[in-house]
């Protein structure tokens, strides 16, 4: 295949799904529901944020959650067994992102009854999902302390493309080379208006930020 | 779009690239050069394994390296710098992952004279580069300490495409909860025939056994 190829059927792909990912965004809104799409890298900590995470907002708000992976329930069962919240799990039969498609279905399958914020976990990959809009109110990246700070450099769609930035495990940081303050310049220079939450899922520091900044969002579409 | 329109174009990529990798390897094979494509996770340690394993190489053997990124060069300048051995750098618009054409005229850029190995450093993501046959006489997959032993349940694909698999980072392991001897049977239930190395480049740790692993699958190509 010529790279033209690919390329004219990325844009035929993408201009429809930004269409279906518009459509999904004014049904949320219509019935104030909040949908977070949550991006990372495999391994970066997106459950065990979301379990710590969850666990401070379940009383105060109703969550449900959309696990996605490749193949596996393992997210899913984790999510269930550890906050009691409505969860289930999307497989991808491969594909290495969501698009607004599948998240309306997801979405659909969840319900928007009874439900003030959706958590989606994308698959983890900090490449193809940056390019699919799924519908989502806001994008939230994580960015792990061992990956490294130079991250924004080398995948900069996904650092354009988030609202809100995590770094975490931020309690292993006398292990690894991390510069919280460049990785925030580096993001910065991609994304002048994002919003840094530097905190550790493990031992809670940083978590209340987050825990505010998420409640904040939430009223703001009542 | 349909899914099923994704699907076609997919096979039809997917079964072009495959005749590319064929015939890329038997061209290395004639001309005996190994290429490596090295998969794994955005920061995972890629590149400071590769710094570390090519100075122990250097002397013996002839090598070159392909860095493949979305963007950014920083890669490509921190091997050069650190190991003085041909290295290209090689940007992919986006895309995420190398392709069996992609990898063919990266080859031909840096060439098959005076070589003995080739490093191709493939872009961070454990989805994509794992659909495409690069033409690599091995997939050495690297997985970290950090990202935790349940990936191989999550990215089953790339634990079933490769041939060894790097255990990085492992002077992190008393921070992390990392079960090296759970992550190799869950490697081993999709890919019986997998090689396993625990190491540490910071360290040096578990360096050798690879070193040699390298020098031995060289010395069988000639």
């Amino acid at each position: 295949m010529s790279d033209l190829r690919v390329i004219k059927v990325k844009q035929s792909v993408l201009a429809n799904n930004d269409a279906r990912a518009e459509a999904l965004r004014k049904e949320l809104k219509e019935n104030k529901v909040f949908l977070i799409n949550l991006m990372s890298s495999p391994g970066a900590g997106k459950t065990t944020l979301l379990v710590n995470l969850i666990n401070r907002l379940k009383d105060k708000i109703r969550i449900g959650v959309i696990e996605a992976d490749m193949d596996a329930m393992v997210d899913a069962e984790t999510i269930e067994s550890k906050t009691g919240v409505r969860t289930i799990q999307l497989h991808t039969s491969g594909e290495c992102h969501l698009d607004a498609k599948m998240t309306s279905e997801a979405v659909r399958e969840i319900g928007e009854d009874n439900l003030d914020l959706i958590i989606l976990e994308n698959i983890g990959n900090l490449v193809c999902p940056a390019e699919f809009d799924t519908g989502a109110s806001m994008n939230l990246v994580i960015l792990s302390v061992p990956e490294g700070d130079d991250k924004p450099l080398k995948y900069p769609l996904m650092f354009r493309k988030g609202h809100a930035f995590v770094f975490t495990k931020i309690d292993a940081k006398s292990v690894f080379d991390f510069d919280v303050e460049l990785a925030e310049k580096r993001i910065r220079d991609l994304n002048p208006a994002a919003k840094f939450f530097p905190l550790s899922a493990k031992t809670g520091e940083g978590m209340e930020a987050l825990e505010e900044f998420i409640l904040a969002s939430v009223a703001e579409r009542k």
